[in-house]
């Protein structure tokens, strides 16, 4: 018998895209929101005195809460905050699934699902995306008691109709968890959805929309039934003082919020026509992300030139990704940087 | 089938320490350590740039490590880190236990371990220690893939010799946890074990020696071989931006730490003569709080005064512990708070 359970042994990490220690790059392969957070998110942090440390947390971030159930119309016990997104997907899988409990979503997808599922040592199906990402409808019949949808998916960058989820949540017995870490940047989601399913689980991360990648802040939106049964699972204080005076601060400005997400989606639209007439095809994206596939040379290569060239991108080598880029939406110089770039290593640039 | 799976349906939730609003009270009731953190703390806080909250976090806190790593005398490869102890508590017990895969620890202690162990669906052998709190033979001899052992345990404030515990390590199987939240308040610590012991992992925390309990940060020392396969099981970026900004000037200033330390074991002494000759049962503790076990009136009642009073201790009401209440050593100020507070109380002192 090994130290760790048999799972745990086999399994490989989770692989995050690469940090550079470097600043003096293009960074372009982690989804991190180009401009900085809200100025009175560092006022908030710098207002945070030293008997807030000293002290335990609230252990519920009600502050936070409360500014985020007005925002998504809901009532703050509706809400459950966790350190990150992947936090609260790990709540998910430890809560709703076991070795007889399965989990189910379409790929590809989110990679760190797969690994959740190893961690809680439950089976997975995974059902296959069609060419356009639509939902499979292999979905509603796994019986899992988790289903995941990424809406918008990464690394596709597509959205499904709210319309379409609300039907698989209908007809499933199991959680419909709603992974809307990018849906900032999408003109939808799901979240009305909660008041009508007991089932549906939104999650939510402040490390997009509003560039709190570094602070680590994620939050679920459910019935109260879910919220109560997660509450048992997270930590007993998932969120530190200064990460929920940051995040409180940063969803109080919606202005600056919105002006940042306008001018991503702005940038998205310029990339896009700009990465199609150098060639790539790329779908629309509802995400700060868009995915370009690559004709000639492959994607693996020009991920590698881009690497020489002081430009990161992500390169996923697997089956259906492996002949695409995942691009993050850059400021206009980082994309312009890129492109510029892009066209000395593609061939009819040269 | 419920959303959750059964243990998830059946158990109740882990009840934290209350946490009052006001901070007019007199606060002894979940161990925060009574003096602030280094200013270094929060100079470091204040010079965290927008940029760093855009970005995502090192993975593994490399700064943190490096000098946890001189302080401890291992390997900065021997360091996990974690959002608070009690992640990493979650991440052995994910890590370690299965439905066939055991915990094991003696009892009374940290009231958080058979908790995790329903979170993950795991058996668990609880060993009563004697009234002295000594070792529980009867340990050795659970077959757990998991054994944990706190040290200085809470609630009791006792400790364990080291060579006790490399006995334990050297007969056992499976891991030995031993939990050191508060070990920075005890005249020795088992982090040398790991040298002789690739099944030994220690559990250390910021909140308690270094005054950050806001902050969630805790860290593991442990074997290369565990540490690596603990990696897989936590969160990709389990420690953000800010937090690893202060633990890492925490635990840079030992100066600041050390005299710390040295102000809360004085205290610590003058409070466990005062509760004696009040008339409190208190043995020696190693921790920054004592355990008074309380004649007449009854622990509950007395309990039940101090907060009509607004002075907060912690009662548990539980076989073995409910004649007791555990006090957070306090600055002198509220220690002669809360023993006057007592004397108007206790019937003697009448």
């Amino acid at each position: 018998m090994g130290y760790f359970h048999d799972n745990i042994e086999r399994m490989a990490g989770y692989e995050p895209g690469f940090q550079p220690a470097r600043t003096d790059v293009v960074k372009l392969n982690t989804n991190e929101n180009p401009y900085p957070p809200s100025p009175t998110v560092i006022e908030a942090i710098r207002a945070v005195e030293a008997e807030r440390m000293r002290r335990y947390p609230d252990p519920t971030a009600k502050a936070f809460r409360a500014t985020a159930a007005q925002v998504n119309t809901v009532d703050a016990d509706n809400i459950i905050c966790c350190n990150g997104g992947d936090d609260l997907l790990k709540t998910a899988f430890i809560a709703f699934c076991d070795s007889t409990r399965a989990a189910a979503y379409p790929v590809p997808t989110y990679s760190l699902y797969p690994v959740l599922a190893k961690i809680v040592g439950c089976e997975v199906s995974e059902i296959p995306f069609d060419a356009e990402f639509n939902l499979p409808a292999g979905l509603v019949k796994t019986g899992a008691a988790l289903t995941i949808v990424c809406n918008p998916n990464a690394p596709s960058g597509s959205f499904i109709n709210v319309n379409e989820i609300a039907s698989l949540a209908d007809e499933v017995k199991g959680v419909v968890l709603v992974d809307e870490a990018y849906v900032d940047f999408a003109d939808d989601n799901c979240v009305r959805l909660i008041k009508d399913f007991d089932n549906v689980m939104i999650l939510r991360s402040m490390s997009k929309g509003y560039s709190l990648a570094g602070m680590r802040f994620g939050y679920g939106i459910a019935s109260k039934t879910l919220i109560q049964g997660l509450l048992k699972v997270v930590d007993s204080y998932p969120v530190d003082a200064v990460a929920q005076a940051a995040a409180t601060a940063a969803i109080k400005d919606q202005q600056y919020f919105k002006t940042n997400i306008e001018k991503v989606k702005a940038e998205r639209a310029r990339l896009t026509d700009a990465l199609r007439k150098l060639g790539f095809k790329v779908p629309n994206s509802s995400s700060n992300f868009v995915l370009a596939q690559c004709t000639e040379p492959n994607a693996g290569e020009i991920y590698e030139k881009l690497v020489e060239r002081d430009v990161y991108v992500r390169y996923f080598n697997m089956p259906g990704l492996d002949d695409k880029l995942r691009i993050t939406v850059g400021t206009s110089e980082q994309n312009n940087k890129l492109l510029e770039v892009l066209k000395g290593i593609l061939p009819q640039s040269k």
